[in-house]
């Protein structure tokens, strides 16, 4: 139907006859002429009809914005001065010849290019929102992106294999999406979280080296930017440790960054161990962007009159930490209550903070409501530990580690966005090391930090049982501009000390041939070493095209309450359909206001 | 952990060092030396450990089947008369110089070659099966198509995006799986049974040309070779006619066919009507490897003084059909007992035959229960149209053409298996101009035959009302050696024509707004012209590969109760976590004897 795409068309055309197809992106009437800017995915073009030809510049003067339909025309020069510099085929326009419509569009429920609507009315009408240049280049590099991902896993020799989607619930996870079984009544499917499991169990067959791109499934409530069905990139190989498959995916990544972005990322990428990111940056996904560290000082607090910094100093579980920003000094004091406001989001009961007006002064060239409680060692060993000049702000955080990194490391990173400090580009990085487990002080238990199958780090495996807390997994997590984006880990092979980290979890061998039965059976005939990663396809795809959501680069996204605006779902179900899977609803008793008046 | 794998040992290698890792496939004592075949995923080398070195000759010891080892050792020829020439390595073996046990192996619980194992032990210890070298190669083959198919479309400037699985319930299809929201109590997902709509509205966003591999979904009773989750290549154009889409899969299939099992198919590939299919073969999807085709001799008989066939002679959607089986005369009754039993299946109340003895003969030459019922004219008639000779079999069908075609159908495929008159090869091709509706008489209503998307053909649009069951549709189907691999249509862009369609099938206006609202909104907006297909990629994968079932090129299929052997799901579930999702169990009401008694 068309000779050419409107992005061809350039001068290289000049004076030949040419059809095209397309939407009419916009319709102007000038001097008794019609121009129309004619859209199709791969650029615009201007189509003039001039009413020579009046049969056709009647149809002309039909044409509404996004129309679809078929030009047959000459390209010439545009008149001079009428030039369009931001577009290829700015130089020149195409003299409509004849014309089709192919298809009538009613006014549009909103401007495409008004800023102003809403997101819920451009996902209910996402059909339209996609026409949006930015848009639709952002589907084209996410597939980009993973088709060079596919090209360089298909070389390196990995073989794409699809795992079930209507699979068995997961224990030990996050919640589960179930489906009913029919034929089974009363017994349910689950949507899968990750094909972790049957990765396992295809390095069992002798695969030796998977991949696949997948649809996984969480059914969390949705904080943040988290859809309740995601994509990953899911890899494992066998007779494989940590350096393999670190490697393998640091050169991949810097592949598809050259090929998607033209971003070349370092080579080795830096690597930072979970403590050092911990207590550099209070996170163990770090943004190195921003040039803002924390620095421990329990050591110079640990004996002073004052209980919020002397108590979490000298408890082994708590740390005292600063947070050294230069030029903070001009922060106004609302500004530093609205900090305090939202590190207590993260449990922080308090945010200290010292002004640096005159260092050279000692103690009087110094402004805060803490400093009385501190002795002289302690503001000259903080000044000197900081490294703080005239003008600069130093915060403090005193409870346990765990709050005092969430919070410091979570204002970090808002200081670096709020004082525009962040630096341009891509900083990634993996962070190695992690702890095996993390201990649940409300449950009294331990739980696995990354899963249940990551394999102990060799020197620590005699320490599982004595001294668990300072066991360090082989696991790895690659992090870009403070986003996880992905992370994996080496994975037991050895049934029996497979057992012994399920026992460290609380769970006996019962439990455990009752969850993972079919796992543990296989890692009896002949398991291989194997070690493997999960990468979060929508989260690349998002860094890479710039956008603040991962929703911009999923072409049918659902909201935070995990609906879909356009077609509706979820939605109400025939009873009939529901006594089929032998389930019926049962709604919660709604809570009404008169009776609880 | 490794220098090459075991595929890749060859004599070029000889008197080199070299490392492998791998599974013990077989361990023998002979002259007390070990020899162990050593594999991995590429194939078998046989390693060679002797006394010499006591401390490693203990270790081989101990090895038994399926044991993981990493071995180093010197490539060496094998002595003359041990040549094994089956495998690449054949010529030579690896004289053991160090040995390590990466994971050793229990007992399997059967032997990968014992080829008596039922498939239920075999889906329940996948992980087992999945290590025989043929269902290794099977995943292989099957990732070659997907990567080759990628390939092509991508170089086609087709763009993968993925469709939602968690959607909306699928109106006038099949049945649903459901997936209960935790978030909108009461209501319901519904895994999809294809992405149609969604890539209709992407083509109303302009991306102009779509494809996804993509997994779907159908809650059927699974007869045959059906699983509930199946893969297909789902694809869509704008701006494209069937001529276009038919075009662009032809050259992809045939690229495919060379590139995944180097078979060339033929260019163009054959086109048959829908009408002309059912004439010959009594089937859209036939089989033309069997070189056997249905005859009509509704003519011939429709004044014969016998109900059977003059009645269906005389019915307009009645059909009379012979089918001619050379040298099928040799049958022998019971045979015939069996096939009249199988055509009943099909709604055949009987399946009368002429025995041709001697043709000749005339009538005295003939040998059937029928032929007294036949008038000379008719009889006359049918052999010279059959063409039938001495030594053959003339089969008849008469009943509504529908029962008469799939009863028939069935038959010549039966009958081409058990007669081994199945050709060799690849037998493509496509069959178009198939009817847009399909008359349900049980229901009183019209069904579409593809889909209620699927456009009619330009020249019978004005007997939509009129004359629906003659109006052609623009559907196409691809064939491959009697599978239906893939179909596709030109869709309808036009909501007016759209909502015709939909009022055909009994769907009215408040109805459809109900159902596609916003189908028939996006339609409204700018809607291009737009074609697709979609390919079931189990079933080419299966075609391709040999294998007899789709279970086969699936790495973790379900039974045909839609249960998987493996992880033992589906499985029962946590009353809590259905009381979050707003369900609970309602089992049917057990059936019990004593009660019936």
């Amino acid at each position: 139907m068309r000779t050419h795409t409107c992005g061809q068309v350039d001068q290289a055309l000049l004076d030949q006859e040419i059809e095209l197809v397309g939407w009419v992106n916009r319709r102007r009437d000038h001097g008794g002429v019609i121009f129309v800017d004619l859209r199709d995915r791969d650029g615009l073009v201007q189509v003039v009809f001039d009413p020579d030809d009046p049969e056709m510049f009647a149809v002309a003067e039909t044409l509404r914005n996004e129309f679809v339909i078929q030009v047959r025309g000459r390209v010439r020069n545009r008149p001079e001065g009428t030039e369009n510099p931001n577009i290829r085929s700015g130089q020149i326009e195409v003299l409509g010849l004849s014309l089709t419509v192919l298809n009538r569009a009613e006014p549009l429920p909103f401007q495409l290019d008004d800023e102003r609507v809403s997101e819920d009315v451009r996902l209910r009408y996402r059909y339209l929102d996609l026409r949006r240049p930015e848009m639709l280049e952002r589907l084209r590099l996410r597939h980009r992106v993973t088709s060079a991902m596919r090209r360089f896993l298909d070389d390196a020799g990995f073989i794409d294999v699809e795992t079930p989607v209507l699979t068995k619930a997961t224990p030990e996870g996050a919640r589960d999406y179930l489906v009913p079984s029919r034929t089974h009544p009363g017994e349910f499917f689950a949507l899968p979280q990750s094909p972790q499991l049957f990765k396992q169990l295809l390095m069992v067959s002798g695969l030796e080296r998977y991949y696949q791109i997948v649809k996984c499934f969480r059914d969390e409530d949705l904080r943040a930017d988290r859809q309740p069905e995601f994509t990953q990139l899911d890899l494992e190989m066998s007779f494989a440790d940590e350096a393999t498959v670190m490697g393998l995916i640091e050169n991949m990544m810097r592949h598809l960054f050259i090929e998607a972005v033209e971003v070349a990322l370092p080579d080795p990428l830096p690597r930072l161990t979970w403590h050092e990111a911990m207590r550099r940056f209070g996170s163990d996904k770090p943004d190195l962007r921003i040039p803002l560290e924390l620095v421990d000082v329990a050591d110079l607090v640990k004996d002073v009159d004052f209980k919020v910094f002397s108590g979490p100093a000298n408890d082994p579980r708590g740390r005292v930490a600063a947070l050294h920003v230069p030029g903070g000094g001009k922060m106004p004091r609302s500004q530093i209550d609205d900090y305090t406001k939202y590190v207590s989001i993260f449990g922080a009961k308090g945010l200290a903070y010292i002004k640096v007006n005159d260092a050279a002064a000692g103690r009087e060239g110094l402004q805060s409501p803490i400093l009385k409680f501190l002795t002289d060692e302690a503001v000259a060993g903080i000044m000197e530990r900081t490294n703080a000049a005239d003008g600069d702000l130093i915060f403090f955080g005193a409870d346990k580690a765990k709050i005092v990194n969430e919070a410091l490391g979570a204002l970090r990173v808002r200081l670096g966005h709020d004082l525009d400090m962040v630096e341009h580009g891509y900083q990634a990085l993996w962070v190695v090391d992690f702890p095996m487990f993390e201990y649940d002080e409300k449950d009294g238990r331990h739980y696995a930090l990354h899963h249940p199958f990551t394999a102990p780090h060799p020197d620590d495996v005699d320490q599982l049982e004595s001294d668990p807390e300072n066991v360090r997994s082989r696991a790895y997590d690659f992090v870009l501009n403070g986003y996880e984006l992905g992370g994996g880990s080496v994975r037991i092979h050895d049934p029996a000390l497979q057992q012994r980290v399920f026992t460290q979890l609380g769970i006996d061998e019962n439990e455990a041939n009752d969850k993972f039965g079919f796992l543990l059976d296989a890692l009896k005939y002949g398991a291989p070493p194997m070690a493997g990663v999960a990468f979060g396809l929508d989260r690349i795809a998002m860094l890479m095209s710039g956008a603040t959501s991962i929703r911009d680069v999923i072409a049918f996204p659902k909201t935070q309450s995990a609906a879909c605006l356009l077609t509706d779902a979820p939605g109400e179900i025939d009873p009939a359909a529901l006594r089929e899977l032998s389930i019926r609803v049962r709604l919660p008793p709604k809570e009404s206001k008169e009776d609880k008046g």
